[in-house]
């Protein structure tokens, strides 16, 4: 405990206008800003904490300047709800219905057919050929503008299948916590998932706090063209980048031109974002979410004898390198006191 | 001179520092922190400052949030020298010098056989299929941080065929003051360039205080890989993107993911970047520099009747359209009271 008032108090010192409540605090048992608040007091809290302060503090030896203090985040199953399936596809299944006027060979054609018949296990197993498809006809053709309000309007409203809320509320509380924590502490936080960087961007910065410019995702080509003779850019019919595994540190590489100093994941597809990381000198960190509470959320990946999943796998394989390499394995169940905002 | 002083009193306020001995200053007749000293106080510089002032201003009906003040600068001609040719050529050719001991078969084999005999005009006269083999030969097969280590070693030391400076020291001051007045004024400044993004990103914080991350150029592909177990990425014998013309915008919403408010180049390959900026919503900033000073730098362009050149060319066509669309057009020769730091 006294642990955690000592960071609270630190973090309470950054903002002068938070100091003067939070100083009355302290005069009690706890500081009631823990910028960690819906964290428990486990090896996890504990390990990232004790990282930031031995990179932050001025005096230690393993002090990092600001420059160099960056955090990159998957989304999917990190920072939000992935399942059943990834919100993107609920995104591109929406689409789906409502360009199918305009399609009339989507009744026959696949994966469109057994989406528009509701069967989303027939279309999905046509396989990375049936969602490339999928995504070339609901997230192209437009211009980036275009695309961007259709985003922003469906997200305003999208709501998740089972839980009935919106997609947004099903960000992680305590990964909104710790961005917030990681970027008092001078980081500069990056999104770095599978998931489409436009699909992302519109929504990023208000959900998690992080700008389009440190959102680095999969894309599609587009190109410069003069419309009327406003100038646009149009999305095309063919991927650009996919940034998932091996992938990672190539777009962290491109976008942001410094190997992280922390990175966090939740499946097989962030292993060599992770690995890419602690590659570099010096004190590193690296943590991989478990999604082990079928009560508040999901459990699945085959650690702890959990089912698998085919997307957002976090394989046995990873679970055993993870312990090898020291990265921290965060226990949903355990670690986190609550995971959504709308809990009690 | 009461507009440059009321300028240079708002910016001394931005910091506390500086503040007290400005003041002090203040009571003579001129602020000593102009802080864009070597303009001259003619429409280019008033251009730039009215147009800071309008989007700054609280008050002001044209006034824009912080994180949108997102200002893109063309580095080689708009940064820095660009002529006889770009300095990213003579990395390439200093390259070819290192490492043909290893490739006996350049002797005979152009573009090397000529560049190794000093006959640059020959070994350019095969064009864009030329230069992307000589980008393959000289910036690829090592992984990113053995370029890197490259680069660094050969910025510090090379210098330009006919001042005998330091490539570095080739630097526009009224640009980097530029640049350092927008950053004062909340702008985050970006280099989209048609160089590589790695070959600027070793230099380019030290240089302009631009960080890796806000550095958009061309780029091959790279490929992650455990090399004796040690995570790196790999630089392949591939093109990946070309940051010019069209591909600015392309670059800009790739990495950016918004449009810019301000943009900055001096050549037909600055274009597009122009055109897609003035083509946001609200005030746009957009600036071309005219290498008109043959005295203090170079003459180029056929703006004014100057010679053509075939890199960095400023053509009338571009001339013209600057002058419809209303982009301020920067002459060095009239508008710039030193170009180089180390002029007296």
């Amino acid at each position: 405990m006294i642990k955690t008032n000592f960071v609270g108090a630190r973090l309470c010192a950054f903002g002068l206008v938070v100091l003067s409540g939070c100083a009355m605090l302290l005069t009690g048992a706890a500081c009631a800003a823990d910028p960690l608040a819906s964290w428990n007091d486990g090896p996890a809290k504990q390990s990232i904490i004790a990282f930031v302060e031995k990179v932050t503090h001025t005096a230690a030896p393993e002090f990092v300047p600001l420059p160099e203090r960056i955090a990159t985040f998957d989304n999917d199953g990190t920072l939000w709800c992935e399942q059943p399936l990834p919100v993107q596809f609920y995104f591109a299944l929406d689409r789906v219905k409502t360009l199918a006027p305009q399609h009339p060979e989507w009744r026959t054609q696949e994966p469109f057919a057994s989406l528009l018949k509701g069967d989303l296990k027939t279309a999905l197993a046509g396989g990375d050929r049936a969602l490339l498809e999928l995504v070339i006809a609901t997230h192209t053709g437009m211009s980036t503008v275009e695309f961007e309000q259709i985003v922003k309007a469906w997200i305003a409203s999208a709501r998740h299948p089972k839980t009935g809320k919106l997609f947004t509320d099903m960000a992680y509380q305590p990964m909104i916590e710790l961005l917030a924590y990681l970027r008092a502490n001078g980081f500069k936080t990056f999104i770095v998932s599978g998931g489409g960087i436009e699909f992302m961007r519109p929504w990023a910065d208000k959900l998690y706090g992080v700008p389009p410019e440190q959102v680095v995702g999969s894309s599609v080509k587009t190109q410069f063209e003069l419309r009327d003779g406003k100038p646009v850019l149009v999305r095309l019919p063919e991927l650009n980048f996919i940034d998932d595994k091996g992938g990672k540190p190539v777009g962290i590489n491109q976008h942001i031109g410094r190997r992280p100093l922390m990175a966090f994941g939740n499946s097989d597809g962030d292993r060599e974002m992770l690995q890419y990381t602690q590659g570099g000198a010096g004190a590193r960190f690296e943590l991989l979410v478990l999604h082990d509470d079928a009560a508040r959320e999901y459990a699945y990946g085959p650690a702890k004898g959990l089912p698998d999943v085919k997307l957002g796998a976090f394989t046995q394989a990873l679970y055993d390198q993870a312990k090898t390499a020291g990265w921290t394995v965060v226990s949903m169940k355990d670690d986190w006191k609550r995971i959504f905002a709308f809990e009690k």
